[in-house]
């Protein structure tokens, strides 16, 4: 059995709590796995005196980032202390300490992946990051070993637990995106400032490292379309759960002809897709490959333990890695240079809520209008809304191209039958023929 | 770059045509990953005049497995021919030739893995089978890397395409076992003699090796108890609907203090559970893990190029060790000594259907026959069938031990009150509060 390999912990939150715990519990299972034993050697936390709910000597914990970043007895250093500059620093030191880093850090990883990659193999070192993406959820390694021999050609993301938390609410009671979003917070699945999540930024982060990994381009946060949850209306929940449908916030990446899309925005998805019972805090992404088709990944997107797990996983890869002498041969550089797709090259299916005039011959304006666009329909619901003297129509459109499809928003604002476009929402999916709704009025 | 890396197929039906594709298709994407390029030398076949639905020069065919085990260039052999001594000899023998074997082999992986891992291991070869379980996901990878840092608890599988397809049409559409059973065979769903599908030993094959691996223990196959399909009743996956549940056959595998369960037999899953909304021939795995909790992997478990795409990540793995110089120092011996449970270990909730006679006095005696054996319901559901003049009662139970269970079976068979005890299943997961049911009669 060899020597005990020594970590340096960077940051004792959440995940960094559960770090210390698993390595506590787990250590015969590591010791039987890597024939040696792990220890954290020491901990940088920004307060000494600050309450902590592990336990541990004083003397392993530390303010100043060299203690550890310097310590020639630490091989491994775990990066969850979170933020981007100061992490971003202490990671390009430890490398050039020669020190292989694992971390949980989505959000340098989406800013600054490539660039802390590059330095890793420049030092022969491992970057892995694991965590960083849909929790507990081994998705980064089914993508880069699992489905390796495929061509990946659409991953979809439930990448997001708080707004998948708050939109389950919606759906399933009814409830108000306000009052769930509260729910969410006294129940720890949004954070006080929810921001990030409920504008899709999070999601957006997540959405660039799995697209980086699953189209070997390297994919930028700037590339990005974004749409959080926030103006959602409950009628639309329900007209979808009419037409066969569930809301959740999608990210979305599509890779066709080394031409890459990547956007976050709600999305309604026909019953039968694997992602629709993705219900609450939980996680899940969708994988389309060449080969292999539909396959979808599915667990815990945070939690202290669960991300703890992602994290060790990619510590035990780096311990084997140095135990075998192959640290830092296994990143991959992007095989292909980036080339987004512009709106004609994007191709979807619509749902489209309108108010129009209630009177003989508006829908035939309105249909006549798409006709000329190319856009037809998969299903179409009218109901008159007598108080206002008006009709509302939801449409489900075929698959169209994004640009035509913004041309007809656009026309039909313009008509004099239409007195407001309530939204539109991507969908995907295909509902059965005899869901209720289908061509119901028309 | 490197040379070519040459590869000895056996056997060119359904996996092995596929892998030819893949090769042929995806070689860019290969080059990439592998610094080198992958050619198929020579594959082994049992008749040279059969139609093939790939395109293969004779010259590369042969019927002599020695031709390719003897020859010096060939260095990884892929074993999709099945059967199973004939394949264990070929691939003894490529250990022997310091060949490295991936194979998609599950019954022979069951069978006789341990061994096969052991003299790979002693010839410093890689020995790799992702494809042997749930076809194209990657399930073996998810738990021996992905969740390496973690102690499973327990797994559970949809592992046959199959009875899945059965089970599916059975409870949407009400079909009889036998009409689902023959639409399966006409979509190619199910062999012609579907015997090995329909009676649980193809999944049992599978838990096998996923209990093996996830629990580090040598799981055989005799440890498994096994019950197929074929006796199900529509009227119990009626009822089970009513109260909320979704009848699948599952491959059970659960480890506690070291102590192993694994069997398959039709279950009645909680409509909540990940694993209800597991479709058609679809196939996934729910694994429980100390720190992760939930998670689970979906995808196709059979067909060409799934399974093609299992087998080619493997032989991508294998290559990237040649090039490393790591082949065969990756595998791990078990951890644990077999121990499995008694039936007072083993707790599970179950599904219960009584005819009983409908007299006074009736379900006070079956209640407190169940009450003394320290069983309690969480459902009952009582519906009187006048024309007999009896009652049929259904009990959802709490957890109890199977040994408690089996003894209340059996004192119940022998109540005067109780006329037949038309079937019992295992019950997982929860049903939420408000389903129709709960408590309904009683």
């Amino acid at each position: 059995m060899g020597n005990n390999v020594s970590i340096g912990l960077l940051g004792l939150g959440v995940v960094g709590s559960g770090v210390i715990k698993l390595i506590e519990n787990h250590q015969e299972e590591l010791v039987h796995q890597l024939g040696c034993g792990v220890n954290v050697k020491s901990v940088l936390i920004r307060d000494t005196d600050k309450a902590r709910n592990v336990q541990l000597d004083q003397t392993f914990l530390t303010t100043n980032p060299d203690d550890i970043l310097n310590d020639p007895e630490i091989d491994v250093i775990i990066e969850v202390m979170g933020g981007i500059d100061e992490a971003f620093q202490h990671i390009l030191k430890a490398f050039s300490a020669k020190k292989h880093v694992v971390t949980a850090n989505k959000d340098l990883v989406a800013l600054h992946g490539p660039e802390l990659q590059e330095a890793a193999s420049r030092n022969k070192c491992d970057f892995y990051y694991e965590a960083s993406v849909a929790g507990g959820i081994p998705i980064l390694r089914g993508i880069t070993d699992g489905l390796s021999s495929d061509r990946i050609q659409q991953v979809m993301g439930i990448v997001n637990g708080t707004t998948n938390y708050i939109l389950t609410k919606m759906n399933t009671e009814g409830s108000t995106y306000e009052a769930a979003l509260q729910k969410a917070k006294e129940l720890g699945f949004a954070e006080a400032d929810p921001t990030a999540d409920v504008e899709g930024l999070d999601a957006a982060r997540k959405m660039v490292i799995l697209s980086r990994l699953a189209f070997s381009t390297d994919v930028a946060l700037e590339d990005v379309e974004i749409n959080g949850i926030k103006n959602i209306d409950l009628e639309d929940l329900q007209y979808g759960d009419t037409l066969g449908y569930t809301m959740k916030l999608i990210g979305f990446a599509n890779c066709h002809d080394q031409q890459v899309e990547v956007n976050v925005q709600p999305t309604f998805l026909a019953k039968s897709h694997p992602l629709a019972d993705v219900k609450n805090e939980y996680n899940a992404v969708y994988v389309y490959g060449e080969a292999v088709g539909e396959t979808m990944f599915y667990g815990p997107g945070a939690g202290s333990m669960p991300t703890a797990s992602a994290v060790m996983s990619d510590v035990i890869t780096v311990i084997k890695n140095i135990r075998l002498g192959i640290n830092g041969r296994q990143s991959l550089a992007p095989r292909f240079k980036k080339e987004l797709k512009t709106p004609d090259q994007q191709f979807g299916k619509y749902y489209l809520r309108l108010h129009v005039k209630d009177e003989v011959g508006a829908f035939s304006t309105i249909s006549s209008l798409f006709h000329d666009n190319n856009i037809s329909f998969k299903q179409i619901l009218q109901t008159p809304i007598k108080k206002y003297e008006l009709a509302e129509i939801i449409f489900i459109t075929h698959k169209t191209s994004f640009e035509n499809f913004t041309k007809a928003l656009k026309l039909l604002r313009d008509l004099n039958v239409v007195l407001d476009v309530k939204s539109y929402y991507k969908v995907e999916g295909d509902v059965e023929n005899d869901v209720a709704g289908v061509n119901k009025t028309l």
